[in-house]
């Protein structure tokens, strides 16, 4: 099995029999390909007799968005075991573990998360995750922290950032967030009620400002080994627990880029509870539920990030009285940039999220996408003035009232 | 010759046989040795019938500095050879033609600029460059924006900056430059009429905030493959021609980094006409060139790069208003910063400059070093502040008047 082919059900079957740790006897094993055939074949290889199970993750040699296919590197299947394990190490027990990697066939032998949900989805039923605040903030302070100048040997670093080059997956995320939501492009997607909004947004040059500083960060600044597409359909859940997946978009960038995806996921589930909340008092209190999970969020990150750096911290001049201070600054005021780039383009750009998309009453749905795009503005706009997490909220509710 | 080994004088020969583009005849060829022993053996190989002649720089495996030995890759003469290529087609003219290069044997075959002096040595014995500012500006101008995001496809760009992931020499700026002259390390060496100056230095925080700023610029942003070590000993000039050579530190990081080198050097020449000059109004005169071409390499480097920028910028984002102005700003501020750290690290650092150094009266010696201590201090604590030129004129200015 050393050229690629995509994997038949009897090979996944053949390879997840070789995970002893997971398989300890030799009852039969069942497969099924559970993948949505867009990016990748999943197979879920589970033991009936003792209840084990494994997934395989394979990269197939294309994407398939919105029924264009275009041809994709096979190397991402590399990159997303490779951060795997590194955030696995950094992190441990908030990412997947990883059994088996096999580069030659793009896939990832890993942890059967099956009794977990999807985050987008848990959240859209009105779940409530206790641990996830700890466990985010812990998963992001650690991992950004550790394969940053400040926390790992930074000629060592330099190797990572040559092995996480990951051109052909970043140039989606610089078309798709960065370029398209601000000009009248074909890779846009959006409700016909909003072109009022989407012309507006196109010829605001002062939103563009921005949007081009930020896109710079992103081309340009090497601070982190990033998860690089860390939205809530990227996380898997229960009250308990908490697993990071899917990091094929991992790259060195800028750190508020992970953090405000984070943030913006939450704060578009909380415009769409025009829809998913009962009524006006059970949407008052999700809101303040999701409200409070942001500003958490980035109040136990800084705090942990701080503690790391002080306990941690590898480069002298890090220790620099003042210096701290500054990069944390500049890390909240990137946030805001990134949190509300990545709310804008989920309204108007190529790929929407299903908090906002299923809400089947178009009047109440085009009222949650305004807000969403409210909210995204005002962040961008203010993300070189932010100066506290507070004012996230401010913005968060004000835009509920408008 | 597959395997590397230094080089023997008849293998230098041997190997310049083969450039028949400048050996055009089988008349009889001469060699010498002339590199310092320190880094590269330098072979000249001419041919005396026709005055033809060729340069073959080796890299050693090891370092020599100040007694020390250290080992050091060899994969720093590919990192030389390949941004020389990218440099000569980006800049013709301006740097040493490629005849051949081997990676095997760390060497490149290259041009032989013998009509050319190395201009710390022309500034030295008071040289005047006429076409100096143009060619350097031209040269900083067209390899940085051509190398950038702004400039170059910004998926291919992300391969060079695998390509010239250059740690091992990066770390040797990292020590030198932005870590060692603000502690008391066994790596400095200043005089001991200094130790007063030096003692202030590593007492500075407020300083030691804009090293480390200036720091984590050069360990995380990938803007553009800079030269890296672009200083008056790494240009060889007349007064018709200019050539910049030695890209071992060749990677990508901050723009601001090499403009800094250059004006950096021009101002250490400046401080050390205490000596250089012969009287007064000789002093004055020549502060004032070498203030003028401090001005006016910024101006017409800033005057390019914008042209470049309007008619061969590849980033739609990049032509948003307002944006190239906030960009030259920030690099103006950058070239503040890092002309100041490496005024400062010529004067207690490891590595000085010959300008200063050969000032044989230790009066006249220590006045210019503590000229050049004090422009580098104030042009460092006015880097996040800085708006024009000027203000580096007038403070380089203000020092003499002292």
């Amino acid at each position: 099995m050393s050229h690629y082919h995509p994997l038949s059900e009897t090979e996944a079957v053949e390879l997840a029999k070789s995970i002893k740790d997971v398989f300890t006897t030799e009852d039969p094993l069942a497969c099924r390909e559970i993948g949505d055939g867009n990016l990748n074949l999943v197979f879920r290889v589970t033991q009936p007799a003792t209840g084990a199970g494994v997934i395989i993750k394979q990269a197939l040699p294309y994407a398939k968005v919105v029924g264009e296919s275009w041809p994709l590197t096979l190397d991402r299947a590399r990159i997303e075991s490779e951060s795997l394990i590194i955030q696995g190490k950094l992190a441990p027990g908030l990412v997947p573990q990883v059994y088996k990697t096999d580069n030659d066939l793009a896939l990832t032998v890993m942890e059967d998360l099956s009794d977990h949900v999807i985050m987008r989805r848990g959240l859209m039923e009105g779940g409530i995750y206790p641990k996830f605040v700890e466990d985010i903030s812990e998963f992001m302070a650690r991992t950004l922290f550790f394969t940053s100048d400040l926390g790992m040997n930074q000629q060592e670093k330099k190797g990572l950032v040559r092995s996480f080059s990951n051109p052909e997956l970043c140039k989606i995320t610089e078309d798709l967030i960065f370029d398209d939501p601000y000009i009248d492009s074909p890779n846009n997607s959006f409700d016909e009620h909003l072109r009022e909004d989407a012309a507006q947004l196109w010829k605001d040059t002062e939103l563009h400002l921005e949007a081009a500083l930020l896109r710079e960060k992103f081309l340009t600044q090497a601070q982190a080994l990033l998860h690089g597409d860390l939205h809530t359909g990227s996380i898997f859940i229960t009250p308990e627990s908490t697993k990071v997946i899917d990091p094929e978009f991992a790259y060195y960038g800028p750190m508020g880029f992970d953090i405000g995806a984070v943030l913006a996921n939450l704060l578009l589930n909380y415009a769409a509870q025009e829809h998913w909340s009962e009524d006006a008092a059970a949407r008052k209190e999700r809101r303040n539920y999701l409200i409070q999970s942001v500003h958490d969020i980035w109040t136990s990150f800084e705090r942990k990030f701080r503690t790391l750096w002080n306990e941690h911290g590898v480069d002298r001049m890090s220790k620099t009285p003042g210096y701290q201070d500054i990069y944390i600054h500049r890390l909240l005021q990137d946030t805001f940039g990134f949190t509300g780039a990545k709310m804008i383009r989920r309204i108007v750009g190529l790929a929407h999220v299903a908090d906002i998309d299923k809400i089947p009453d178009p009047e109440v749905r085009k009222k949650a996408q305004r807000m969403a795009l409210s909210i995204g503005k005002t962040l961008m706009m203010s993300n070189r003035k932010a100066m506290s997490i507070q004012e996230m909220i401010d913005i968060a509710e004000s835009a509920v009232l408008a």
